[in-house]
């Protein structure tokens, strides 16, 4: 007999839901373990949006969405990638997912919205964001009768026969009939950053991660200790960011203009931040951001706008504003000889170590291209403002601020964790951003990590608590 | 004074587009240069199809799609890593140049079809394919006194002061107002195809060319004649195929199983032959697909489907069939010595040099799956068929049919031909295949690249047109 039927790992969105989802199906006795002094992980941070395919919301809205538009959109921008099966699953669960935390009191603003570039409106607005979700799911939990304790980091899975049988937090073994693990990312930790994100561990200094200290990445340890497979190396969510603050900014102003180490443009820099993201992996992560005199003139910089319909935030948030990108800032950080600047383009160039004749030729055609209110990397015309007053700026940025890390255990549709040669590990789940390659590299919109956290997790607890009913 | 007004080279659909739409833009001589002894280049090997957003066609048919919706799915496609510029001007025209294409008197069926995972069917199908559209555009250029000059193979681009004045093959000079380059691609030419193409390159002497045997990409050479930008690397539109016959297949029947050099699957292999193709590129190109004894024998062959709807073919084919993956052929490449097999399928995996530990595991996960119905990879469940009457075979498959290639001069949303630094070359436009980077690495649905060889030849005959006009 094990000591419980269910012991999860993590109180973020996955763990909550997997505990919960395990207590309705059946597991009499279920225990998060969270290695934090409080409830939530990285979830209880986040924006609170949260994506599902066909949700009551949306039918409410009229937004005809489907499982298989959403399956169709994660393949697509992944160009088919993913394990078409787990991504068919996440789609099928991700709606009645979200209808289910609606049922355990998870409130939501009444209109889903995009979170990218997908086909129709999945994203759910949490009410209060991550931290709203987060409470209403604690309590759903507390009155299932599941324990958290708080504190308690586990450091080794146990295992008999090659069957995870439970878990140790030092000398203090439990055992358990499944294991789930759903402690999130290893987004604080740098020596996994140096060995499963390169390309963000490239920012060197600039470095920095916007979720939950405890975010040690104790997923891969563990899943490690097992011979699990670890997949989705090198991905996650990140941002390029100036290093001028630690300020999140998730959308970059529209007007900027970002070139590469060679003078280059390379994307529409009012492109979706999962776009800039994929594409400075694709081209080293370090560039630069050109503007003149404009950016620091606080009347004018206000004639452009800085993003898409002027302010476009998410319900019940504030007005977005750039903390990074606006003329206080920019003066403090030129005062502060942060940010090169030059009279010519080609002075700039030299400063900076990009070849002048083509950051010259690159500036012009920008030039060009706003006066004619037509650009050749296809950005919107509201945001087209040329270089003309100098003197000019270049401001360094980096792929620099983790979001979201996207290596962790593989997982099968039924978010079995999978070992070296892709067989399930008996007794062992997870979900969340414990796991790996779910829903990368290309991040597919904001919410998608809360929605394959819950999504998997309720699938996780469904089935381990199965797992405790059959007498495992 | 030029000799004449506009010099188009090649005779596929970019340079008819180009041609006509350069007489109807008021220019008053223009010529076709083709290397090739008849007209068509590629294009007239094509299935012909061909991609517009908003077509006359589709309104009828009740399909509400848009250039906005285009642009969305090819950038998605390409993860956003394209010129966005460029792409939005193709989608904006790809629809009024199908109306055109109409005007001009090409046959389409009436109903547009999917030609991937486009959110709408917006693909024409021509009447008798690729042969007929460019029959048609070639009846439509004589009626505007276009002279298509024959075995003529352009070698050399003539520039003075930086622009581009006109042509010459050999000593033959004729000068032009402008030039497009519409030459194709380099599918015939094994030294480009290994300097642009490496991931073909690699598949040695299984790698053939579906096309046309005078693409040698001249477009190439042209171009860094006048220090024009190639870009595109390793891009292009390619298939897998097993080397037993050189016959064109683009579907897969969805019953293989594909393992990569290690033993794991990595797709579901009923997957749209451009997810198919990416996929193969990043994993390296080269695979084995296994199959049981099944297979080799018509009655259980039968039993599963090939392809999804049973034999899904566009309007005017015959019945969809497998030239490589039947009965016969297999038996016969059995019989040849060309296909490895064995009792087992370690004893397979030790023959074909893959582990044999994870061979057994995928296709022991694979014949759960198929049990199950539900496969980690997605695959269809019509298409699962588990492996298990020996003996089991593992033929060898690489990406190594090349359809189209992808690396060429880079173009502008005006289809003008750019420089190292990304300038225009003045007097110089190109469009189709001869460009590079347009549609890539992903090639987005199956009708693309007739798609923006029409639309661009039609943008750079008209720019080239209004060129001559202006005096140049």
């Amino acid at each position: 007999m094990s000591d419980i039927d269910v012991l999860v790992i993590g109180s973020g969105i996955a763990g909550l839901s997997a505990a919960i989802a395990a207590r309705q199906a059946g597991a009499e006795s279920v225990i998060i373990a969270e290695a934090a002094g409080g409830i939530g992980g990285a979830s209880r941070l986040s924006s609170g949006l949260i994506v599902g395919a066909g949700t009551a919301m949306q039918a409410t809205a009229g937004i005809a969405d489907s499982a298989e538009l959403m399956f169709r959109d994660y393949m697509n921008a992944n160009q088919w990638g993913l394990d078409g099966g787990v991504t068919r699953r996440l789609a099928a669960e991700s709606g009645p997912t979200i209808d289910w935390l609606v049922s355990l009191g998870a409130e939501f603003h009444p209109t889903p919205v995009s979170g990218g570039y997908e086909t129709q409106p999945r994203c759910a607005v949490a009410i209060d964001e991550g931290q709203g979700l987060i409470d209403a799911l604690a309590r759903a939990a507390r009155n299932l009768d599941i324990d958290v304790a708080l504190g308690q980091r586990v450091d080794r899975l146990l295992v008999k026969d090659g069957v995870v049988v439970g878990a140790a937090v030092g000398d203090d073994e439990l055992s358990a009939s499944a294991v789930i693990i759903a402690s999130g990312g290893f987004g604080s930790n740098p020596e996994k950053i140096a060995e499963f994100y390169p390309s963000l561990a490239k920012a060197g200094d600039w470095l920095w991660y916007v979720g939950e200290d405890g975010s040690h990445g104790d997923a891969i340890d563990l899943g490690q200790q097992v011979g699990a497979r670890i997949t989705g190396h090198d991905t996650g969510c990140s941002m390029l960011a100036p290093g001028f603050t630690r300020s999140h900014e998730t959308y970059l102003p529209g007007w900027l203009v970002i070139v590469d180490p060679d003078g280059q443009r390379f994307i529409a820099e009012n492109a979706h931040y999962s776009a800039l993201d994929r594409q400075a992996v694709l081209r080293g992560g370090r560039f630069f951001v050109l503007f003149d005199s404009q950016a620091l003139d606080p009347e004018a910089a206000k004639a452009t706008p800085f993003y898409a319909g002027g302010s476009k935030a998410y319900p019940g948030r504030t007005e977005r504003t750039s903390p990074n990108w606006n003329p206080d800032i920019l003066r403090e950080m030129v005062a502060a000889g942060r940010i090169p600047f030059a009279d010519s383009i080609a002075e700039l160039a030299v400063a900076v170590g990009v070849p002048d004749d083509q950051l010259e030729a690159t500036i012009a055609e920008y030039n060009e291209g706003a006066q004619a209110g037509l650009d050749r990397m296809g950005k919107y015309p509201e945001f087209l403002r040329p270089l003309e007053k100098s003197p000019f700026y270049a401001a360094e940025i980096r792929l620099s601020e983790i979001v979201i890390t996207g290596t962790g255990l593989q997982i099968d549709p039924e978010a079995r964790v999978l070992d070296a040669l892709g067989c399930p590990i008996p007794g062992l789940f997870a979900a969340g951003e414990a796991t790996g390659g779910v829903i990368w590299p290309f991040y597919p919109s904001s919410g998608s990590s809360l929605g394959h956290g819950a999504a998997f997790g309720r699938v996780a607890g469904t089935n381990a608590a199965a797992r405790s009913i059959a007498g495992a």
